[in-house]
């Protein structure tokens, strides 16, 4: 008998990520919620004590971190069914070389742009993400009536992954009332976004958008002018 | 006819992390060595917009950039022959895990250590590279008089990827005139690195010591107090 965990948190992109992957392949899974503070749940740190993070995969109880290298596994070791990375080398390639694009530029700009408590760093954030969202916008294909990304019009992989940009930057915008992915300046990504969140597979695997929200206007740090900052 | 192209440069690890592949697999390829300053050579700004850094692979004119993802391609892409990455999923997944551990942990250290002008800054990084090392000094496999990584116990995915850490990090130190990797702290860690450069494979394929030293010597910033920073 194959045992298969997954110590996530309903709130994190990346243990979100790997349980639509599991749910993708038909892979049957127990799911345990870290604590809070995560960086002390002993789970966490007992199975991934390099970065202390959700999510951590755990098969036939040997621990595997980091959601790019767990979805990579999965699709490796359950080779039956639905392949998450498409079929071609070089669309693998692309769909790998965005993934790190999203994780590696885009998200150290989204956690400042949320956590960060300095109204200035936050504004920059802001900025950069506005430019690496450029370079993502111009990635995706439209084709006839339809968007999507590389050159396989499914869920996989890409979609899973970018479930950071097309689900939860809209929540954490909304909880922080500022406006930097839109229909207007973004009109491909958001039409993406609208497609993949209209794919009823996806939405039956996503936290609640309310519950998501009321997470990020209790977490995220609001855009607050410090005293020696306050503009004439 | 297959086309295969590497933009790449000589004292780049990254750059060599491709070729060694490449000679590893049998693959005949077609070097060009980009110009100084990388950023702004044209071939790069034309093929890797995003990043503008070498190595850049061009496959039958299509490109892909970021080492992690082209090794990945060319284990993909020729499937005969010496496999890169292990066979078994879970020693993958532990391959990836490391490397990207590399990559994103203790590379931004190491760029730091050799090109920021603030001592202090250099001396915090030399202290945090220290501590990522250690993880890494601990998942070394001794067996009998044998130390490897992960589950094989050849050239793979993995020993070049290591490279950066394994033959730049000592000639780095030398041009600096700094001492963090060391037999003394770090034994395994330098067994390995004896070891693989003891490979003669390995060691054909990577650039000589002291040429690699030379470009160091000159483009790294040396370790000098500031004015402000001059201690009693």
């Amino acid at each position: 008998m194959e045992e298969v965990k997954l110590l996530g948190f309903y709130s994190s992109p990346f243990s979100v990520r790997v349980e639509i992957a599991l749910k993708l392949k038909g892979i049957e899974y127990e799911f345990i919620e870290a604590q809070l503070p995560i960086k002390q749940c002993p789970n966490i740190v007992k199975y991934n004590p390099i970065y202390k993070k959700v999510p951590v995969f755990l098969h036939n109880g040997k621990p595997i971190s980091e959601s790019l290298v767990i979805l990579e596994y999965i699709d490796e070791n359950w080779k039956d069914g639905t392949s998450l990375l498409p079929k071609d080398p070089y669309q693998r390639a692309m769909a790998r070389f965005w993934s790190k694009f999203m994780d590696e530029k885009c998200l150290p700009e989204i956690l400042k742009l949320c956590y960060d408590s300095n109204y200035e760093v936050k504004v920059k954030a802001m900025g950069e993400l506005h430019e690496l969202l450029k370079l993502l916008e111009n990635e995706l294909i439209k084709d006839n009536n339809n968007i999507f990304f590389g050159g396989e019009n499914k869920v996989g992989y890409m979609e899973i992954v970018s479930i950071l940009i097309t689900y939860w930057l809209g929540v954490m915008q909304e909880a922080l009332e500022v406006d930097i992915l839109n229909k207007k300046e973004f009109p491909n990504i958001c039409e993406w976004a609208d497609k993949l969140m209209s794919c009823s597979f996806l939405k039956e695997n996503l936290p609640p958008r309310e519950k998501l929200l009321a997470f990020y206007k209790k977490y995220a740090q609001p855009f607050v002018l410090q005293n020696n900052e306050v503009s004439q």
